[in-house]
């Protein structure tokens, strides 16, 4: 029998596995909480810039989908991304890449939420980004939520 | 004998050459001028959210790379994104999408730049998302510069 | 007869006069058409920030006032600021501040805007600060609108 | 003998005492740590909006103000407020208010700091806005620093 947090995380797995950009960039949910999600990548060249790092906009996918996905374990597919903002505070290099993010406050009609983007690399975790996304709350439209 | 115009569209398209991501996501540089460039990519399936949409972060990726290539009209290869913000203003859907970046303020160290992103559909164009880039002006550092 | 500039303008002057706030700064509202507004302040020392250039809160005053004023031309006093940002772009010194604020979609649960703030002294006018303010739609509860 | 920590609320308070605007809100700098900063304001009606909350521009005046001084405790009086955003996720509604600052990440050119907002009234706390600021680190030119 799966408790509330293993069925969040099947949810979320699910809702991953059918978007097609997050499948290759091979995001994964690691951990789902109420209000949380942890969401991973592993480098690949392909998804660099010209300095190989990890490009800004897949820096900006990892932190508008975990933001996305925290507000999914508190009102289900049901919400929909209006705004996001990333600082870029060091370069993406990493072997993995694990955006940690969580809701700041979940009212009727929005939901406020903060990310924070680490770069793991020899058995160290450092912050290179952090961002936020406001998602707007909609009502059930499974097939128009969350990108 | 080329013109500058001419010269800095040569130098954005090697820049966009580089950069791994870029070529996947299909990005050409479509129109440069001072302070100025537009930025399109054809949709291709794999771009997409779970509900055929174009990926927020691949609407990210464009919007920081061509407000990245705004600044470099003016200030070549010397700037770094330190900040990005996108507004999600109506369903990424369309054929070939163009983003239209342009510099609001070169400063001797930061540059503000601003960038509306259309897509295009049954010959019209709609206004999806806007967004803007605060880059910072770094020394002469081609192998770390716009992400 | 008033025709509906004529009313929208009074009932931004209005709404702008309840403002304790907007009354202390000087806001006057200088222009109103669908979609678009200009909010006016003369310099004054005491917004002044150390150096004395206008306080970063009060352009922020400024711009997300003008945009929220912006947005109630095409809605009413219906709507909520949820979020804003502000690029100073120069340092906002001058005699006067003019917030030139338009709504760049207003869709049924949420308004994006966008603002310019100019400085005018001697003559010219220049861009101080650009900003935008994402406002929210609610019900018809006209004591918590806009602040 | 003060130690350092003692020296850094003294510079801040001093910096605090020459803005006018600062000193109209009777803003207060009730606590200093290396990158961290507390601001508090008491209520007062002049700073209202409508509604009689406290306006959008002096939440944003609060949070850029206190994200500016958390950057002063690492770099002095040489850094710039760029970019500032804030986001109203409840009405901002108090005896009193206590903007929380830390400095996320400063680098040689730019710091990127991170604000709550808390309204205090009846003996509780409630977060009331979150908002970041991204501050340029300029050559020492004391009078043109931190608006």
């Amino acid at each position: 029998m799966m408790n509330a947090t293993a069925d969040t995380l099947t949810m979320l797995r699910a809702i991953n596995a059918t978007a097609a950009f997050n499948r290759w960039c091979g995001f994964e949910v690691q951990h789902a909480a109420p209000g949380e999600v942890e969401l991973a990548m592993a480098w690949k060249p392909e998804a660099g810039q010209y300095a190989g790092f990890l490009h800004a906009g897949v820096v900006g996918a990892l932190i508008d989908t975990a933001c996305g996905y925290a507000a999914a374990t508190q009102l289900g597919a049901r919400v929909l991304a209006s705004h996001f903002a990333v600082n870029c505070i060091r370069p993406a290099v990493g072997e993995r890449f694990v955006a940690k993010a969580k809701v700041v406050r979940a009212g009727k009609q929005q939901v406020f939420t903060h990310c924070e983007l680490y770069a793991h690399a020899s058995g160290e975790a450092k912050l290179v980004a952090t961002g936020e996304t406001l998602l707007c709350v909609v009502e059930a439209e499974p097939a128009a939520a969350k990108n």
